[in-house]
């Protein structure tokens, strides 16, 4: 039995999308919320629709402690404050999967267009957000929140993993690859995450213009040989 | 019989690999190079590979006026350059695709990382260097030269292309389009190059790591709906 993966965030569509898919594959999930009534709630609705699921609810910070594999997914402008928040509840040895984007939106710009961010990426400013001892990964940026809650969708597609250690990362993209159809890649360093972030504005951008709920796919690799 | 193209830098990797692919395509090619007898030998050189190909070699300057349609296939550090050294040569109403990657290696930092623009972007840059009438449409980071310019390897990739003329993008998506395998996708505003022109250093990041030759593929989008 995997350990449990806890998903802050996870009443927003992504975050419910992840948490869906991962409870399928037999991963057991709490489901992290300010609000824990509506955690419970967001739960109950995963588990109706997962039979069998291992899903609860729990308000952010009890979430946060509850596993050591934490999924950060929540709008740009609350990343620093949800993080300052949880300074407590993220004990050492926690791995932060990271899948803000810095979007424009953010602040009343586009959803096509990213913010600069000063130390580069919002993952690189979730590590200095994180008390020492927390590896923060970086992921999931082109996977589509439409595409992750409808489980009725065959996915195909890959998504870009950055991060600084290497057990960390490889325990994202072992936690990942349990999603079928959906295949890591090691993207390298944390700061390539400046690269991978950007990738949402890009692929919402094309979903606009073409109607399309966009992913992307890194063709040329040996076989069996994705992640590096 | 379509109209010329233009490849200044043609003598260069993705250039030369280009100008193959377009000549096998039967696209008539022109080859630009800074030594007109660099570029002759070329443009033989290609016509060796590709029996029957309509393939000459010129200095850039003669290569730029020669094409309506003129592919800038340089190093980040010739382009502002060489762009002006073709201020007269490029006539009112070309169309220059730009797929200059503004890789830190210009200034001797890695090639896993990209130079911040002042303007953006490298083509954002070209579109500011380039005379009044010529329109900049940007294109080609993620295909690999090495894949180009090898006729035996069969491409199965997308190219995303940016650029703020409908009609000039139209355009570079045809040509592109003209060679098997490789599907344009519109990127969106010239803006986006932002974003294409990082995708080079992210892939070859993923080349070092997976000892690969990557390219890229959107995934999701609705059947022959590609170019929006």
């Amino acid at each position: 039995m995997p350990s449990s993966v806890s998903i802050i965030g996870a009443t927003g569509d992504l975050g419910f999308g992840l948490a869906l898919r991962l409870a399928k594959a037999g991963v057991p999930v709490v489901i992290g919320s300010r609000d824990g009534g509506r955690a419970a709630e967001a739960a109950e609705r995963a588990a109706a629709q997962v039979p069998g699921a291992d899903v609860r609810g729990l308000a952010n910070p009890e979430a946060a402690a509850a596993s050591d594999l934490v999924v950060l997914s929540v709008p740009f402008a609350s990343q620093a404050p949800t993080l300052r928040s949880l300074r407590e509840a993220l004990a050492p040895g926690t791995v932060l999967l990271d899948v803000t984007v810095p979007l424009a939106a953010a602040v009343g710009g586009r959803p096509t267009r990213v913010l600069s961010v000063w130390q580069g990426s919002a993952a690189q400013q979730a590590q200095e957000l994180v008390p020492e001892g927390v590896t923060v990964v970086s992921g999931l940026h082109t996977v589509a929140a439409r595409h992750l809650s409808d489980l009725d969708h065959a996915l195909d597609e890959d998504t870009l993993i950055a991060g600084d250690d290497r057990a960390a990362k490889a325990r994202v993209a072992e936690l990942v690859g349990r999603i079928p159809g959906l295949r890591p890649i090691d993207a390298g360093r944390l700061e390539m995450a400046r690269i991978t972030e950007q990738l949402t504005a890009l692929t919402i951008g094309i979903n606009i213009r073409h109607k399309a709920t966009a992913g992307l796919k890194v063709t040329g690799l040996p076989n069996g040989s994705a992640w590096g």
